[in-house]
């Protein structure tokens, strides 16, 4: 059983953020995220694309903010339980929470926060007979270790970014490369197009268009794919096919745990603290809603930082919090490790 | 009359990211500020020193997020009434509103944006008699523009880094500098204090300790200073004094506008849009109060965002609104300028 003082579902700015608020007022927090990396939208949807909008930044890349948000938090040690859903919650009658994922894995916590954004990330599924057969049996939605495919034969189904993305990257690791795709046209930035195009011309990747996978072949696990390709069927020996078509974000099983949800969202008390109307649950970032809200990552970081406050209060009742500024009063890790601004000098000139 | 659509009073962070999300919804700002230069306590305060809780910045200096801030709002070409203190304000029988500064200026806006942060802020005035009588008369409390001491005899009274910087800085420009402390010890920032031994070794400042200026001299205008020093008074020639007390902030005139105040910051309405009791008058940042607010500069930024979405609303009634992400619909700046994230290209390999 994990133990943390928050638990946050959710790896994007807003969870990421809460970790530092959380760590100045001395409380630990975890993360869980279905998505085997950190970042949310941001590092899944446009890693790569400029946002104008934070504050203090004319233009940050979406990837190099979540980078940031990583080393601003790094001195609290935050826990991350990535690449698995939370799918069910208890409620102890200490009032505190026990949070379990699809993979079973176990939380308990004083204070939950749900910064689940649009929900959590599942990928889109081809339609091809006995697809959920073969599911970690040779066929996967997400790339979580590269190294999986060395040496290996792998089939890439998908047009877009991550399809070109990942193609180039496992040219160097598979034994073997294909990528399909249902159009000659593929969308994605400029460089990923034309890199693909030049391994394609090294013999680095094989190009399939227009094309479509059909059919699954492998008594135990996958061995072959059937693909239609101008009308014609042929098989591919493969050892893995990897088809990525986009994620869409499902609020998912947390919609069961008895919040009061509106157009997808989760409603929270805008008015003192982002609570839930379950007392101890919180919810922030995207995943919200109230009267004006916005989904913007700005406004995940205002709620974070109130949610915090009110998780100490619970935690500590009839505490008097004391703001403190971090310039004045520096940032003490949970490492050991202590920010802080140069000291005034008092001193006689002479 | 200075025509806008929202009035922002407060130049602090709070006021200058607010007109970039007004800029989004292509809304035109002014600012009106009390201090000569822009930032409010991060610039009046602390530029020099680390802030360790703005999202995104694992540590940035306080003056550099107002430059920061500066360059992602100049796109929005806002206005600047420096220097001045807003003083009254008119409900013109349309709904929107004049306000007048203690200067004269008036400045005509659909919506009044309040971000004063803990008030405007006000010399700490020595206790001399009439200096009134020599205030603008060669008595200054603030330093605006260098140049009117160029070649001119200037006594600076104070111990901490304002004196010392700007008798340092003085020493190139005016024809002789005195430096008057109460104590013998300055605190500092330490590189200020010593160079400012440095420039008294070179003879270029003249430091004056443990004194205190306890009158003023002059017909017309400031002609010497008497001071006492060790129980012995004697008589400075001097065409400036400059008492660098620090500032104290004060809530001031805006305290009469009708508004409702409650432990003097002004009380808003947070579970919408940081409106006061008068429909039209937002209060930002440090300058309002609601259940948990929190003084931190970012919760400025969020209450700066649903502000100007609600002033939207107001101004264009019935139209509805739809929330743009600036990295997909970009950025278009009020100079004809235009940011925007690369675009992906559609494009077959072959
Ligand atoms: C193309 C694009 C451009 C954008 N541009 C801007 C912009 O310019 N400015 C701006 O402010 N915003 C922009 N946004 C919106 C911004 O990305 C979101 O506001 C932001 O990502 C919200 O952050 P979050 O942390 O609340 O949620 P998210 O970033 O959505 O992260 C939520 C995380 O929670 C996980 N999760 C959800 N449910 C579960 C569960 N049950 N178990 C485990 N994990 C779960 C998800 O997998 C996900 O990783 C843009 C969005 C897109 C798609
Ligand atoms: C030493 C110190 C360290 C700090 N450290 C941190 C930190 O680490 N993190 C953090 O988040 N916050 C910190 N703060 C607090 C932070 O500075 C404030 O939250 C922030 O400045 C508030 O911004 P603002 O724009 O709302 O107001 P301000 O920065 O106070 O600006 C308000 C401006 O309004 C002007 N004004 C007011 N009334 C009038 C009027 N009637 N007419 C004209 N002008 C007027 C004032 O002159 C002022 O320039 C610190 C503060 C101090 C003093």
């Amino acid at each position: 059983m994990i133990e943390t003082d928050i638990l946050i579902i959710g790896a994007g700015p807003t969870g990421l953020f809460a970790v530092f608020e959380a760590g100045l007022l001395k409380l630990k927090c975890h993360i869980i995220d279905a998505l085997p990396q950190i970042g949310g939208q941001l590092t899944e949807l446009y890693p790569k694309k400029p946002i104008f909008d934070i504050p203090g930044f004319p233009e940050v890349l979406a990837g190099d903010l979540i980078k940031n948000h990583m080393e601003q938090i790094k001195q609290f040690q935050p826990g991350f339980t990535l690449g698995e859903r939370a799918e069910t919650i208890e409620t102890l009658e200490d009032g505190t929470f026990v949070v379990t994922t699809d993979k079973g894995t176990q939380h308990h916590a004083h204070a939950i926060a749900i910064a689940g954004g649009l929900g959590s990330f599942e990928p889109r599924k081809p339609v091809i007979e006995d697809i959920e057969f073969y599911e970690d049996k040779g066929v996967n939605y997400f790339i979580k270790d590269p190294e999986l495919y060395r040496g290996k034969k792998v089939v890439i189904a998908g047009g877009g970014d991550s399809a070109l993305d990942w193609s180039i990257f496992l040219s160097d690791v598979a034994s073997e490369v294909t990528l399909i795709h249902r159009r000659n046209e593929f969308r994605g930035a400029l460089d990923s197009v034309e890199k693909a195009q030049e391994l394609k011309h090294q013999g680095k990747i094989k190009l399939i268009t227009p094309a479509e996978v059909v059919g699954l072949q492998g008594a135990e696990k996958l061995e072959a794919i059937d693909i239609e390709e101008n009308g014609a069927h042929r098989r591919i020996e493969t050892d893995y096919l990897i088809p990525l078509f986009g994620l869409t974000p499902k609020l998912g099983p947390i919609a069961n745990w008895g919040l009061e949800i509106e157009k997808n969202a989760i409603k929270v008390n805008n008015a003192l603290d982002y609570q839930t109307n379950i007392p101890g649950i919180y919810a922030i970032g995207d995943v919200n809603t109230y009267p004006g809200k916005l989904k913007l990552i700005l406004c995940g970081y205002h709620e974070a930082t109130l949610m915090c406050q009110s998780v100490y209060q619970r935690m500590n009742p009839g505490k008097k919090y004391v703001l403190k500024y971090t310039t004045v009063s520096g940032v003490d890790g949970f490492d050991g490790s202590r920010k802080e601004a140069e000291k005034a000098v008092v001193k006689s000139i002479d």
